[in-house]
């Protein structure tokens, strides 16, 4: 399993000064794992650790962990976040869903709204899409001159390096969809009277620009892959594959981070002697 | 089922304009279920309606919940969060744990850090812990005058009067345990390695003072449970029983507050047409 896990990353990650090359990514691979019960049975047991994982974290209270996930429409941000995000314990993972700014927001610099929504000692933060729609949405259509969201990725990229250096742990998960399959997700949502709401004309219009997306992609995960927070990109055509494999980078991360119980510093004897003696 | 909550809310609730009187509610009472294991069915039941109550909210955006969770320690707060609100997708249910106060905090009314607490409209806000303290550890340990603590009650139940008349329901618990099961919990987090990281010495000097709390929390009930926002008050001694209850309120809340997915004004046909015909 283990071992899974190391090779998996080391397939998906964007090497740090490599091109992204999006193109040369099949989103309905499947590396490691190509049957669908077999991946539904392993997200569960993965999904159960997490906990697990978490309460280390949490009595240990030194590190966290940030997870930032980016993806086109339909890509299935909302779905993992609800598959496999919801093994952590709500009380220690704050979901956050960057919306477009609000008018205080745009008086700040792009990272103002972001760093408040960071983690805490002992804890976990998602970020459902993040920074980096500053040089996604934002230079596709043109919101701010070149050289404003050209400079971006540099602050992003030593933003990151301030909070691994302070304790945070930063796993970037790019899902990686296809042009087509994006088509079918959308007309499902058109068809299913549950997910009609939340269908946006909009959306088409996003659509209509998928190679400018795709170039955008590709810059942003080339100029911010880095030691300290590369990116990783998930094959997400099959739900289920990208479950697993998200699932499995999560809890290769936080089995590294290593977090552990502390011991106390109680004179532990002296306190059940309290207790015990009351009455 | 429907009508088990509802005579299960009447004998739980603190009815607005009468004492609470704490001594009269038995910890160990089980009304209604009785049976451990009927009750771990059930609550797992319960716990599965939730993702779909919370679907319904986000997608109709006009209604939130806000639950406030009260209690003595070891009385189950992060427990009853993890096994009951780890039902809701995480992306939409927001787990806030007030501890003590910064001094910046204390350098605000004590409204202001919970303020920026409350669930956006679609969202559900769990507060482990709340501006209650305000009434019940600082009245116990009188760290403010009673002249500054006394006006707080008529504070707390306009501040709820303005959340509800503004679109959140506010479902307020009260985890009632009884002095010898907390002494029971306090001695196993001593003697378990994996819960002995939570056990600080503060804990027994505020046993201690466990009448005192009682009285507080006595008086922080009566007066502030109302018609807009009362208070329940959940037997804790059960862990099981406590866990179906707090189930049983939450999915009976949300049913009452009827969230309904909102009918698309779009040209559904015609966005069909655009998807299919691209190509």
């Amino acid at each position: 399993m283990k071992d899974v896990a190391r090779r998996l990353a080391d397939r998906l990650v964007v090497a740090p000064g490599e091109r992204a090359r999006l193109s040369r990514r099949d989103p309905r691979a499947t590396p490691f794992l190509d049957d669908k019960s077999r991946a539904e049975a392993a997200i569960d047991a993965l999904v159960q650790r997490l906990d697990d994982w978490q309460l280390r974290l949490h009595a240990e209270a030194r590190q966290s962990l940030l997870v930032v996930i980016q993806g086109m429409d339909a890509s299935g941000k909302d779905g993992v976040i609800r598959r496999v995000m919801g093994g952590f314990d709500p009380a220690g993972c704050h979901v956050h869903s960057f919306k477009a700014p609000t008018a205080l927001e745009l008086a700040h610099d792009p990272l103002w709204r972001l760093h408040a929504r960071t983690p805490a000692a002992g804890e976990v933060a998602i970020w459902n899409r993040s920074h980096y729609e500053d040089v996604l949405i934002v230079r596709v259509r043109d919101l701010v001159p070149r050289a404003v969201w050209s400079r971006r990725y540099r602050h992003f990229v030593e933003f990151e390096r301030l909070l691994v250096e302070s304790g945070t742990r930063v796993l970037k998960l790019c899902l990686h969809l296809s042009r087509e399959e994006q088509r079918e997700r959308l007309l499902a949502r058109l068809e299913e009277p549950d997910k009609r709401w939340k269908f946006r004309e909009g959306d088409l219009d996003e659509r209509a620009r998928w190679d400018d997306y795709q170039t955008a992609y590709e810059d942003a995960l080339t100029r911010t892959s880095s030691e300290h927070a590369p990116w990783y990109v998930i094959p997400a055509d099959r739900k289920w594959y990208r479950d697993w494999a998200v699932a499995t980078l999560l809890v290769h991360t936080l089995a590294e981070m290593r977090p552990r119980i502390p011991e106390p510093v109680l004179d532990l004897a002296r306190l059940e002697r309290r207790l015990r003696r009351e009455r």
